[in-house]
């Protein structure tokens, strides 16, 4: 096919006139055909099929069908990716089979740029355990070095969530095995944003969630890929009736349902779905690599045009494109009110603690021209050091 | 305030021409304002203000802010009661605190009336966990006596998904507290379907769907009730980051939040919600002890209606009014078939294996005339015998 073109496939978005947004890698934008779609799930759906909705709007299966759609993005075989819940309820369940998969080993291994909810879940499952497993975290770079035979599983969130630092999943996982420990890979900032293979990546659990680059909309649900090897072993620490293996038998004891399917656990979330679904759409008609290109080219060119305009500002993010995710960071001592006046110009970005300014760089909605503009406000922002005066920051302390 | 009549709460709903819906315990309907609602969060707040949503919406708060609306319909004091996830989840959280809270006891104690997922999640928990808990299942009736001081948690949903015999929280309650054991209510069957007073109650914790009698919409999220004498002490076990103290610190360590905000776990389901704000507004101009008086009219009015009319019809609920939720049950050896001639014609409730025909009595949008010509059409298909013609289950296979 011929690829669509940047203006074409930004009008499938419904951005904000005057806006450049530059947080997709937080909450992408609205795809226009997700407005449509959940109005048909609300009306002739939920409306008018009620609870017929379930079998005749085929809710009961959007999870795996759904789940199949970003298994493509990411590289994994049909039938091994569910979606449900949240990403930390996801993490939980990776873990959990994780460890139950280890029984003899006591180390879950990660590091300290992994997104905190995932070390948070860690801790709340070793917690209550309660049998002396140990969460080990260590620097990004010190990582392969740290696997070793008492780990049971590898947590790692590929694309670092302040730096956009890429780890390289194939060698990690390698290593992982070699030690005989899994690997859980968190694609929170690569599903959508760069080319995954978690196949040829060797990942025993994969997860996600949907809202960033996959534009599902504001809470979308999480999704959960598990190796077909390890799917009908993983025994679900969270035994739902709809992972169960005939849900609707209401039988009185857990039978876990073939493969993935047995991390579905409760009702989902039919309207969140639906917008979801009408963003896959979107990927359907994109190449992952082309994109990726496009990436790399407009993330050089924002790094390019920062450096030479926006003296005070150093780059955060791998100057290597392959060893970054969709993300180019950096840091600044006044970077919260840096973010604060670029948002106040209607360039938006994010910022972390303690002095990270976030910039997603999404060609599906971004191009050469909202780069050189943002770049261009941003400069003129450093220049007038509009953070030193008071009135801003009480303008500016609510947002 | 003079009460909405009959009618006027009807209007509020858009249910489809020509349709009894008699299904509500199961999902309930659209809220006309509902559809309005789920369209303004996703233009003007997901497509308007992106990621700025979680702050200039309210978003983040919602789960709170939500979570208290409910807590009103519940008797459960502000600040104790907060949204997110699925009813899975929730039992799995309340459960593994209670378990937390009581850890010299081994015994979850439930009936055989309970929502298998409610058992499910218990057994996916004890087996994680591998400490020898045991769940321990009895008949209903059978509840009171099987508390002793083993019991660390009562697991229990109050209104039976079958039958809709609805057990006496208070006294379950007070002899759980008497043998030193916690009670956990499901009120999956309960909450805007009958008065439930959790504070009267004597609640540990308090767990339910949104999107049956609150008709928050398919996959709407659930509720999360802990009594506050509880709910500094109750630890984690899903140690999500939007349940941190400081979600946004980005702390390595975890530290659960204040009281019920610990039960959050992830990025909440922002369109669901949306949807579920509308239908609880709804909740606002009605007296629950109205819709209590109008529904057991109802629901007598219906008992009468087919035991005169409905020959081979068995009820499966209890005679007294008191001690039913909002649900009428009968047993007929072709259950099945019986439902699906019943939905053609455009009655629609559900069946239950082996043998259950379910009817959910909802006053907010059944009349007595609905209820007339439920049981009237009804009378007919039992008089007909249509399941006995192989062309009927042709027809209806795939429904």
């Amino acid at each position: 096919m011929s690829h669509p073109s940047p203006t074409q496939t930004r009008d499938w978005f419904a951005l904000p006139e005057g806006i450049i947004y530059l947080d997709g890698n937080s909450l992408g934008p609205l795809p226009r055909k997700a407005a449509d779609r959940i109005a048909a799930a609300v009306t002739d759906e939920w409306g008018g099929m009620l609870i017929t909705g379930w079998n005749k709007a085929g809710w009961m299966e959007m999870p795996a069908r759904l789940g199949d759609r970003i298994g493509r993005l990411i590289g994994a075989p049909a039938g091994s990716t569910v979606l449900g819940d949240t990403l930390s309820i996801k993490v939980f369940q990776a873990l959990a089979a994780s460890l139950s998969l280890r029984p003899d080993r006591k180390v879950i291994l990660s590091d300290s740029g992994n997104f905190p909810s995932d070390l948070y879940i860690a801790q709340g499952l070793i917690g209550s355990l309660g049998k002396g497993h140990e969460l080990r975290v260590v620097a990004p770079e010190e990582l392969g070095g740290a696997i070793d035979e008492d780990v049971a599983a590898l947590l790692v969130t590929e694309v670092d969530y302040r730096t956009g630092r890429r780890h390289d999943m194939a060698e990690l996982t390698r290593r992982a095995h070699e030690a005989g420990a899994l690997a859980i890979w968190d694609l929170a900032h690569s599903a959508g944003a760069v080319p995954v293979d978690v196949g040829r990546g060797g990942a025993d659990f994969a997860v996600g969630c949907t809202y960033k680059f996959l534009n599902g909309g504001p809470g979308a649900p999480a999704f959960i890929h598990v190796a077909p090897c390890h799917a009908d072993a993983a025994r679900p620490a969270l035994a739902g009736w709809l992972g169960h293996d005939a849900p609707f038998a209401f039988e009185p004891e857990y039978r876990p349902g073939a493969g993935v399917a047995r991390m579905r656990v409760g009702t989902p979330p039919v309207l969140q779905m639906a917008a979801l679904e009408a963003a896959l759409d979107i990927w359907d008609q994109v190449d992952m690599e082309v994109l990726h290109h496009r990436r790399i080219a407009l993330s050089e060119r924002f790094i390019e045009a920062v450096e030479a305009t926006c003296p005070g500002l150093r780059l955060a993010s791998p100057r290597d494109a392959q060893a970054r995710g969709a993300q180019v960071s950096f840091h600044h001592p006044q970077g919260y009110a840096v973010m604060q006046a670029l948002i106040a110009e209607g360039v938006i970005g994010d910022f972390r603690a303690p002095d990270i300014l976030r910039f997603g760089i999404t060609p599906l909605y971004i191009g050469e021209e909202g780069i050189d503009r943002a770049a261009a406000i941003l400069s003129r922002i450093l220049g007038s050091r509009r953070w030193d005066d008071p009135a801003f920051h009480a303008r500016n302390a609510v947002t």
